[in-house]
């Protein structure tokens, strides 16, 4: 199943999408009014309300009616890990990035998310804009100390993300945290894909273009440190709760590694897409003088 | 004024602190049921609240009769610095710490918060457990790119934070995220000292002991980067929040940086206490078979 986060009429809704219209399931549960976490918390009965509610006679919304919002627009955590993909090493080399022993995780702001299809923003402060194709995990169940082999379980479902980072912020400090969060900089979707329409999430094709020119193309079977593998060695140190997104690492291509190297500016236009996860494109923008 | 987050009969509740009792705000705006996170969303009209509520004729609750739960249980974001204190780059020069250019980041999981007099955890994983005793800012209002000579104004208040670090997964990534994100790796408290009664956040004397044995010793005049300069630079990157807590570094004295290190074992007490803000306490136990 595909779980979205939408805007509709000016308010966000949950739903699942069914043959390209979206069913809307932010009032399925009597008296209450579920967003995405909610639903990932109830677990098995959520994803028995959405099969329930795809194929039911509930009023369907376009998909073009509708703005995508994250599917999980803010998440307790967001975390990433750098340097997980074996092409990406080889090309960061000259920066100094080693074959890590440990997976190097860093967080996004949760601030940072913003939609699918929503612009990002070229920071004030810098020119040094980047982007970095990258398969997300989201949580669906409360857990500390999984196993490897029982990892998989603890996965709600996948999505597309952008780990757009600002290089020279990243490099201020040894840290990365900055150059990871600017605001805008954590577009994912389209929508949640159930674990169950993925199956194994180390044989999926990830790509990305810049104005239609193929600039990421790798595979997740390149991971140092798989899917399970992340999310037994976060879950040693705390707790992971549903709608907690872990980007998984990006291959080689980014713009900001190239000799010399080729940032993003304003105008160009990002498309990722990675196999029956789906695709998500965002427009680059100056940063507008207010906060939104 | 003194604003708590606190369990009561089994229920989450805030309240103001005035002279040893509490007086009750869960329900001080009719028909919602506040956190603190709410009330700090109020602004002005929030503190006007709380103001009316410590002098009005509300009944009180005693101090001893509940829990004190860390004052904002979950903020949005928490973040840390590191290395931001000349003591503390002194005790560390031999791990190659050396005085930074920029502030270095890094984030504490906002799943590690816990309550200003609860236990923490020694990791099953590891027995290097520390402290570090340091001013903690709770953001007030939402913003952006807060220039240094206007940021005192979007703090709500202060706290103390422990700023618990597990030194061998610190120094397993450059980014030292896992090292400081331990469940139960995040007590503050013991309630948000609005800044009105603070003043000038620079002239704060900082102690910390363990067993009653005075560990570190220093003022946040030490520090490289003021609380305000900290606001500005974060500010440039990503939207601030009500609610989200920065720890501002810590002073010399950690128990991992002695030469040979001292580790906190299960038993030992930590006791923190900053100048007007306050103390925390806390033992250390062994982690727990189950989560909490």
């Amino acid at each position: 199943m595909k779980l979205l986060s939408f805007e509709h009429d000016g308010r966000p809704r949950i739903g699942v999408l069914h043959r390209g219209t979206i069913v809307d399931m932010t009032e399925a549960v009597p008296g209450r009014k579920l967003g995405m976490i909610d639903l990932l918390k109830m677990g098995e009965a959520g994803i028995a309300l959405a099969a329930r509610a795809e194929t039911g006679d509930a009023p369907r919304i376009p998909l073009e009616a509708v703005r995508l919002l994250a599917p999980v627009p803010r998440p307790g955590k967001y975390l990433g890990v750098g340097g997980n993909f074996e092409s990406h090493l080889q090309e960061a080399a000259h920066l100094g990035l080693k074959r890590p022993q440990h997976p190097i995780w860093f967080n996004k702001q949760t601030t940072c998310v913003t939609g699918p299809f929503e612009p990002i923003h070229l920071p004030r402060v810098s020119t040094q804009l980047d982007y970095e194709c990258e398969l997300g995990i989201v949580i669906g169940r409360r857990c500390r100390h999984v196993a490897a082999e029982d990892a998989l379980d603890v996965i709600a479902g996948y999505v597309v993300c952008n780990d757009v980072s600002v290089r020279d912020w990243q490099l201020r400090s040894p840290t990365a945290t900055l150059g990871k969060s600017f605001d805008t900089h954590g577009p994912f979707g389209p929508y949640l894909v159930t674990r169950d329409e993925i199956g194994d999430p180390q044989t999926l094709r990830i790509r990305s273009w810049v104005n239609g020119e193929l600039r990421q193309e790798g595979s997740t079977d390149e991971m140092l440190f798989s899917c399970a593998q992340l999310i037994a060695d976060l879950s040693q140190v705390c707790t992971l709760e549903p709608g907690d997104v872990l980007a998984t690492g990006s291959p080689r291509g980014c713009g900001g590694l190239r000799q010399p190297p080729v940032y993003l500016r304003a105008g160009d236009v990002v498309r990722m897409e990675i196999t029956n996860v789906g695709v998500i494109e965002n427009t680059v923008i100056d940063e507008p003088d207010r906060i939104a």
